[in-house]
């Protein structure tokens, strides 16, 4: 069975940098199935790289690699690293970007990436994503064992996720992340809503900077009437406040990290 | 040989939603082919995905299995569906996605998705493209016939294309489509244009919102200075106002929907 | 091993011309692994295009065939190509894209498409991304030798790039490309900047319409300080003006073609 190596970067597909880290993959490991999870990430936007990989992640079969750049310190003393989860392995800078992927799957092992023998040797240090992680990536597709790439650390970077506050009735938390839909994805995760008793129906107001809005937690968007707001729990994992067939984000003028403050209606 | 499975969305890939696709077809049929059909159908826009897939299609080998989402009624009553056609599988929403695909290719048969052991149990209804098609679609990649989807229907929702109206010596028609040239596709197919005897050269009128042009019918946009309109036969099978090198559409100021007049100067 | 078919449009993905096109690779060669290199070259942009093929298919395994369709002057007398660098095959329009590419892995041969066999005969000629250059290249990865698609030609279209001169002390160069970063990528090759003497601290000046900045030249970004000016050698193969973690053509005002002196300060 052919490897799966998953690409996520914030590259867009303007530039030769995707189609040069491909290359590489497939000169080493010509048998990889090279997949694309995105290179829409928003540019050096570790978070972002990092909700957007955790996410996905979850649905790959056992064994993926992933290939995460999503890199504004390329190039200084930085340090690259090769993950295991208990799944998965990833790969790529040491910058927080796989700190959502360890907390969901649990760590196996961080190794620094130190193994010369593995990397491209070419005159420029602009883009690890060429030199050193695809071909590591390549290498481990072709069975070499994640901890060959270097030495096991156990200081690598924690960029954990903003954690929702309870204070007394309200659940103080944040938007994540807002999808193409104009959807807003919140910090308060599967294991928040479980703990706050929340159920299909519970009826929740959410306080913004853009105005209240009171609606109920549903299954999907389709239950509640079109232009509407609806609570749902999203494939993302998080709950998310949406409006059925239309802009939350743009009806409430909010973006990523603009502060949601929600109560419990019932 | 691998099995070809071929995505459409209105996903972009800014989000997790195509990635995690990905996942799940690869976790139940690892052996997939994945192709990237396109994941920029404008959002909700189930005519632009039905044209896109449909023309791209018949041009697929035999057996490719189509996973198509532009989904605005996700998690409501509507249906989820595989359609089975004369040379393709289709996989997704019964919202007229696939009309155009039937229309062509011929109707085998439409099943509606009840069968729960194919499907992804997660606590949300907000993405089928995630926990319905991708599973369904990969099942059928193993070697599941279409019919164990579900039961067999006939009243699926059908989306048929605007049909042009010969008025006297008019042809009223309508753009369908402004392609990323700023060409303006027509509803005027090619069996019209063989109908109407339209050939190589025959000089059309065109009265739209933003002016009349006058341009002969071509085989290709060269066959005109740079700068000057022509009409051609184009590969989504329709005819095509163009702009030697230029933006039609920008020229006219016409978009998807706007009425386009056409008469037959000879 | 399958072999690689990379493909490098102007399309972008709102259309069906890059699906169709993948259609009919795999009607014609199911096993072929299609590789996105990029579909956002610059619409009618052959030098953009040329620039991102050249320097990623470096990196692609030999034997790689690449389709590159970048094609303003599409159904004219402008012929198709076949081109057989000393590692890789490239199939599209004769207009000088495959120019960079030639220079830098050396021609075997170059033939002019003309074996009709080969094609799809479709009644337009409006894409011939889509019933020529595929199935050519289909047909060359399923074994046929390039040769085959018609006879040897010499005249083909040279479009070499912008050479840097040296007036006195000075580099007058220009800007090839900018990339998602706002980095500048300029003229100086990497042979010029070893024939320059150029090393990694020296401290160069850049005169522009925007402004004149002095920056050294360094192996990456994060040698310098967040928002200071930094030449590198990249990984287009060319000298490289950088902001690190900014914008250098933004803050500079700079396009592509903007001309660049730079003054060798030590």
């Amino acid at each position: 069975m052919k490897k799966v190596i998953a690409l996520m970067t914030d590259f867009g597909l303007r530039d030769a940098f995707v189609a040069s880290m491909k290359g590489v993959i497939l000169s080493i490991c010509p048998d990889a199935n090279i997949v694309d999870l995105s290179h829409e990430v928003d540019s050096f936007d570790v978070l972002h790289g990092a909700l957007l990989l955790s996410s996905s992640a979850k649905f790959f079969p056992d064994g993926t690699i992933f290939v995460g750049v999503v890199d504004p310190g390329v190039g200084t003393e930085r340090r690259g690293i090769v993950v295991e989860t208990k799944r998965h392995v990833a790969v790529g800078p040491d910058n927080g970007l796989f700190s959502l992927l360890m907390e969901k799957e649990g760590v196996v092992g961080v190794y620094e990436i130190r193994n010369k023998s593995l990397l491209l040797d070419l005159p420029f240090e602009t883009f690890h994503g060429l030199t050193v992680f695809s071909p590591v990536a390549a290498h481990i597709a072709n069975g070499l064992p994640p901890s060959s790439a270097g030495p096991k650390i156990s200081d690598y970077v924690k960029m954990p996720l903003p954690r929702v506050q309870v204070r007394g009735s309200k659940i103080v938390a944040e938007a994540l992340h807002v999808d193409r839909f104009g959807n807003i994805i919140t910090n308060v995760s599967t294991e928040d809503i479980h703990s706050l008793g929340l159920k299909r129906g519970t009826l929740l107001r959410a306080e913004t900077e853009g105005g209240t809005v009171e609606a109920p937690l549903e299954k999907s968007y389709g239950y509640v009437p079109t232009g509407s707001f609806v609570f749902v729990l999203d494939s993302y994992g998080f709950l998310e406040l949406a409006v059925n067939q239309g802009n939350a984000a743009k009806l409430l003028g909010l973006k990523r990290g603009s502060p949601i403050e929600i109560t419990v209606l019932k």
